[in-house]
């Protein structure tokens, strides 16, 4: 079987750069959902949604806040989501944003990467340094697991710490970039990319060509688009000339897709279908357009 | 009732400044535990440990790690473990490491401050900037509830990103730091301390006393206590001069005391009583001697 990211690389060519994030929130639900348990109903909601886009998403990204929020029973609907992803054969972020050292960071490795909530990919957040990814090696020489690091966020707050100025005029998130280059080129595969990824948000053009262009081989996870302001035109200056390398996150434009005009008279899960679709093209043309 | 961190502060005052780290993998439950099943083992044993050091303990940390990789099962024992805590009157953190923004960081707040997996406080993960943490103040405000953010953690990478400096001479773990104190001090209660703590690890004795005094208000969680290598006379340069300000955490050491010669012939909760004694005495006397 082909290794992780080459398939993440294939994926993107043939679908397009969505990848669709299950952040789902009770009160996004439809009425009819109502009726049930919380964590029943979220779950009959995300089967519903991945049934009508795995066609048109390249990627589902699972924010495990949401599911943790309900207790077990939301865990319950989480651990059952990515198991009808992985039936379905689609590729799963899950978005744990987890970050500590040693025997604990194995155990956030097994169990991210095996048991009931077994991901592809997780996000992982190096605050703590380097020796945080470490323990997701053994996972990763598999071929089979990949990770997506935090390097530069797309909230207000980023400044606070990834934004600070280091003594040689580098950002944190810079500096941090380079070191998850580093760390993750023993992990790149056929497509180029490594299976350590990075998460960069929508900043400004300029940085953003100038990021795409130091971390050659990294892959990104690109949060900020729609809901938080990023265009299809930002988004596509940090793909690699190919139009590959990036996958761009979308979650409540696309599940509460069936709440706006352009989509009335459909149901949620068409319009979500149709919002991944009106995503997908919109950012294949600006990458054209680049 | 009182104020959390009141509590906190009048209990180091009583009880010392062990944080029990109930870090609890399987494969340190003695033998007749293994007939069970592995989540249900863990929560007997952690049980035991509970009822066996309640008056030698200042507060019980609960690392969340050690449980998810046991998957729902785990996560059960998890709730169980928070609810034993909670129903003995203990203090307890809980060492979630989460960190995000916005509704995803909501979610995080309404995970761990209420329903299954309700604790008094919980770590956080700054990077992605003082807005991690304001989800988290409406909880703050009710005075029950209290953070712990990382700031200078006690890893070997800690260097990678924590130990940046930053072009004015401080670096990332003392910039962090200034930020926490700053956005924390409207939650100060009436021991002088604020509901939002620090994750302040093992360094020098010289940084270790500048750290103190510039972050004072600032309650202290200190790791690396034992099995990383942090002596007593160490962490007692990280209280205030009422010997107060902070709690020192032991996992491994304690629950596998019995494995020490100096307990041998004890059973595994006596020896981690012991141990809790002992680690609890030697840091008072410490704090004595400064």
């Amino acid at each position: 079987m082909e290794n992780l990211i080459d398939r993440l690389c294939r994926r993107v060519d043939a679908a397009g750069h969505v990848c669709l994030g299950l952040d789902t929130d009770i009160n996004y639900l439809p009425e009819p959902f109502l009726k049930e348990d919380a964590a029943d109903a979220v779950y009959s909601f995300n089967r519903e949604i991945i049934d009508a886009t795995l066609d048109a998403a390249a990627v589902y990204k699972v924010q495990i806040a949401y599911y943790e929020a309900l207790g077990l029973k939301g865990l319950t609907a989480y651990m059952k989501t990515l198991g009808y992803l992985r039936e379905k054969g689609a590729i799963v972020i899950a978005d744990v944003k987890r970050g500590d050292i040693a025997k604990t960071a194995e155990m956030y490795a097994k169990a991210h990467f095996t048991g009931d909530f077994e991901a592809d990919f997780i996000t992982v957040n190096p605050f703590m340094g380097m020796d945080t990814l470490e323990p997701f090696f053994p996972y990763l020489e598999s071929g089979r697991k990949g990770l997506f690091a935090l390097v530069a966020t797309s909230n207000p707050g980023a400044c606070d710490i990834e934004g600070i100025l280091s003594s040689d005029g580098e950002s944190v998130s810079e500096k941090t970039g380079a070191m998850i280059k580093e760390t993750g080129a023993k992990f790149t595969d056929e497509c180029g990319y490594s299976s350590i990824g990075a998460v960069v948000g929508c900043t400004n053009k300029a940085q953003t060509k100038q990021i795409r262009e130091r971390l050659s081989g990294v892959f990104f996870l690109i949060p900020g688009y729609g809901a938080q302001g990023g265009k299809a035109e930002d988004m596509a200056h940090y793909l690699d000339q190919n139009g590959n390398g990036g996958v761009v996150n979308s979650s409540r434009g696309i599940l509460l897709a069936h709440k706006k005009p352009e989509f009335s008279g459909l149901g949620f899960a068409e319009a979500a279908r149709a919002e991944t679709i009106r995503m997908r093209d919109e950012i294949l043309s600006a990458v054209k357009g680049v």
